[in-house]
């Protein structure tokens, strides 16, 4: 960014560095696909979906997606869309579950079904396998349904599957990806992965209130972060972090993992007053408060000493 | 309306069938109360709600709601507010159920509940009693929330209670009083129990597509109904013939009426190949395909004779 | 409207009345055109350019336009769309005066324009001749618009012409044919000509609140007012009742006609004194308190006698 | 920048950068007025306003402003405002302007104006005297309006008025204060001036895609720039430098310039031939294509030596 910096430079996204970082995502997703940088994680989900859906059509998300529970309803008040929330107990969309809200197509009492956003990873730390994508993509496609991923920490997943980013969006139609979980200041990108879809984006992009007059400091944070894989080794790391904190746990009685540790994020039960007492030194999310339920998450900048003292901090709260 | 249609008259509302019809629905809800005259039950929600919610506010209800799946996302679309939905077993919310949804009040990520919509009666034809509404209604005023109630059947409610409207709308903040299921051809009322809450209803009437040039023929459609009570003999005469249906299936066997039948609405569980023989001949709604539900609505029109032969041709078809 | 009352019938538009005023209107406007059925003029027109608009392109319109100043916001707040007014002496819009409102395209700052929306007749009564249609549309074909007609008035624009309504159809995409302003109690129709254009719009007359459960009575107007040329008629007396007034008051000093008189409206200017006298005993619109003048319409009832006494009013007054 | 990205800190606006930056947005404003941090000017325009508006309520501005033409229609698809124009000769309302869009009022037809967005310094680099601000607020106030201030480049007001930058706000009600246009790399702030407007301002910045979780980078450049008022030196040398500019066009025959120049821009109307024989070599908008006018902006960049090479390539290319 301080090289962005450095001088004036053409306005609105036409300078060399966004056109780079464009490139570089082409590289990274192939030559039909397009890059449009934003702010941040919820404008790039609103993005993404509004390119999707006409004034009648509806979402089809898990209960815990972020798009439904963290984004202060933007979906419904910016783009006027419905959203028809499923059950997911790992946070994970299926065809079957997809399908229970299938019901009342063509019926003009109804929203209609267009869209289906799957987080990946998603909020609850699991992982989509590629062929679970692949199984999900195959069964959109053949019921008129577009597939939008929220790719916040699409890097944690990179990371986990030991595959290339291409091979996630394979099955979708427009994905984010994300650059401020994964060390940059404010930088996601909204992937748009067929031409045909991405026509009205620049304009949306600027009527969502995401249209960079200095574009060039959004494009350098992901210049930087593309660069030697940093995006990759930082995600790598964070993963890392997050097994070593779950294996740590898992030997301290009265501390239970919830879910698969597939990526950054841990989340375990344990005694509420343990809880309390370990809020009083550390910072975390109570992920639910009725059954106690936290959510521990790693980064980028989590040292191996970190968990370690956090692991031991969290024994002998529990001891 | 033929009377209505007789002359010509002042537009928009200030013609003396509208200020008669304004005076009886004053007399039935209480001097505070104004009544808004719109076209249909849908635009009855949508303005009702309208008047309660800032941008960023959400309206907790139920599941299976009018407003959340029989119109086509208005809700979303027009007002650009979120549903927060509840599973209720028998379409009726309590303290407890509003109470799952009220997690995250104060936290900007999350879309604020302002608003819990109820139907009375509920889709699934069951009946709150006063005593449930008040209890809900107390929780409401203790948390901040306001109460709309869904009135396209009233008439049921009331009918079932044996109560007066105002003893009904005595708990909630805003209301609608349902004519078109009840007799009218085209008419509903949105009924604001407290002067403060309706200075925005004029304009959102207006510009939510439900100003009349000629009011007078809603209006006429409302003195008609209100006029020596017909509107409640038509739904008394619903009620029983909805009550006469359920004892004659109860009978039957293979058939199982799935809710209690407190209105104009039985619902029952039967063979998907007997109801696909029964709809043959009759016209009715499968509820859910899954579990092979039925939805058989009575009306102000329905004779005993009507319900007999029903009733008979059900039990061939189970035969 | 009274024998469409006598039996039960179909929901939601399937009934022999309105399947039967679908077809009047198809035998009206060409085999390609389908008729959607509406509350009023505010939901034609909003339903009519929903047709036609995404999320960020906008509506050319006159100043005047009933869309612009009659509708309480709702294209902004219902559709989010934004309208590009353009100052037109007489209400009428010519490819001179919506090119000035083209600047900007491609420009991703800037809304699009896509829909040219003007009335026919104006709401200053005055009516585009066909070969003004055509220069307008063909302006519009080949700058990649589309043209919304509000027909509120069209029956008087036929009836001025001596034209049929395909003619003027001929040259637009999405047009409204009005009922209420020529004898119905509440009824309008949006017709779309090209099926391309109109797959939308049972979602949308849905989701925007005109559904009718009982859509048998808006049918049953159509079909009133479509017999035996009863629309036409009206609005032929209501024409000529304009033009007896026009030449009654051109006598009279002190008060001018403003425009060409070729509908059902007279504007005039007089002094405020003979305007405030007038309004003791007659009821009128002042249409600009500015330049003090006023707006007369006539009605499919409107009488001779009714023409000539307000004729006498207005020279006692002025007089 | 820098500095902030040193360690990992608190997420959304709790860190000490945002709370050091929120304190001396105070110290400028005064101790009842809160600072919100945003990512872009039109982000900063689009929550001022929608403080102050209801469903049904309009903005008053002047046609030029961005808010109006920039925007690409985010007022209307993101809140559904209308907005009411008023051609001003130099971009500056005044109460007679306002006064010609306040017919309607309480008229249930006509979205009710609520609103008067004014720019300071206007989108033709003029500059409200704090005596005009002083006469549309008393106005503004006498007449139930709020005044919303787009000041994206109010740095340029206070250089010019040698004011300070709360006798600016003390005659409005909600303001912004760019930073991007002032050396910033993306952030503005919306200054509320009183507590009771600024309820629902953390939700909507959420809701509005404008809350950055690492908060401290948009904190961090209003700390750069507000320390030993580097914000103020920044426009008071891009005011300079303008000055500069419009002093040597002004002996270049042919070259008119067309607006008072009190701030950083210069417009100016010349030849066409030469505007384009001038754009080979220096990067301009041309603002109006119809009379060949031009915009140039000068900045905190800008040197004395640039201008005097942009003077005399003007003059060689004019001459």
């Amino acid at each position: 960014m301080a090289e962005a910096n450095a001088d004036a430079a053409p306005a609105y996204g036409t300078d060399p560095w966004t056109l780079a970082a464009e490139e570089r995502f082409r590289a990274m997703f192939g030559s039909n696909a397009a890059a449009y940088f934003v702010f941040n994680g919820t404008a790039a989900n609103i993005l993404g979906v509004s390119l999707l859906l006409r004034r009648y059509e509806a979402i089809i998300c898990a209960e815990t997606a972020h798009l439904n529970v963290d984004e202060c309803g933007a979906a419904e008040s910016l783009l006027g869309s419905k959203l028809l929330t499923v059950r997911a107990a790992d946070g994970k969309l299926t065809p079957d579950l997809v399908a229970q809200r299938l019901g009342g197509r063509r019926d003009v009492h109804r929203a209609q079904p267009r869209v289906v956003a799957i987080s990946q990873v998603t909020e609850l730390g699991t992982c989509y396998r590629i062929e679970e994508l692949r199984k999900l993509g195959d069964f959109c496609r053949a019921n008129d349904l577009f597939v939008y991923m929220d790719g916040a920490r699409l890097a944690n997943a990179v990371a986990r599957l030991d595959c290339s980013p291409a091979e996630l969006a394979e099955h979708v139609d427009v994905l984010s990806f994300g650059g401020t979980k994964n060390g940059a200041a404010a930088a996601e990108a909204v992937i748009v992965m067929r031409p045909e879809l991405g026509a009205d984006a620049p304009y949306l992009r600027k009527q969502q209130l995401q249209l960079a007059s200095k574009m060039r400091f959004l494009s350098a944070q992901f210049l930087a972060l593309l660069d030697d894989a940093l995006w990759l080794r930082n995600a790598r790391h964070a993963n890392a972090m997050a097994r070593r904190l779950a294996q740590a746990v898992a030997e301290i009685p009265g501390v239970e993992v919830c879910y698969p540790v597939e990526s950054n994020a841990v989340f375990a039960s344990l005694d509420p007053r343990h809880i309390e007492r370990l809020q009083r030194d550390w910072e975390f999310y109570v992920w639910d408060s009725g059954d106690h339920t936290v959510r521990w998450m790693t980064s980028f900048e989590t040292t191996k000493a970190d968990v370690d003292a956090f692991a031991a901090a969290i024994g002998a709260a529990a001891g």
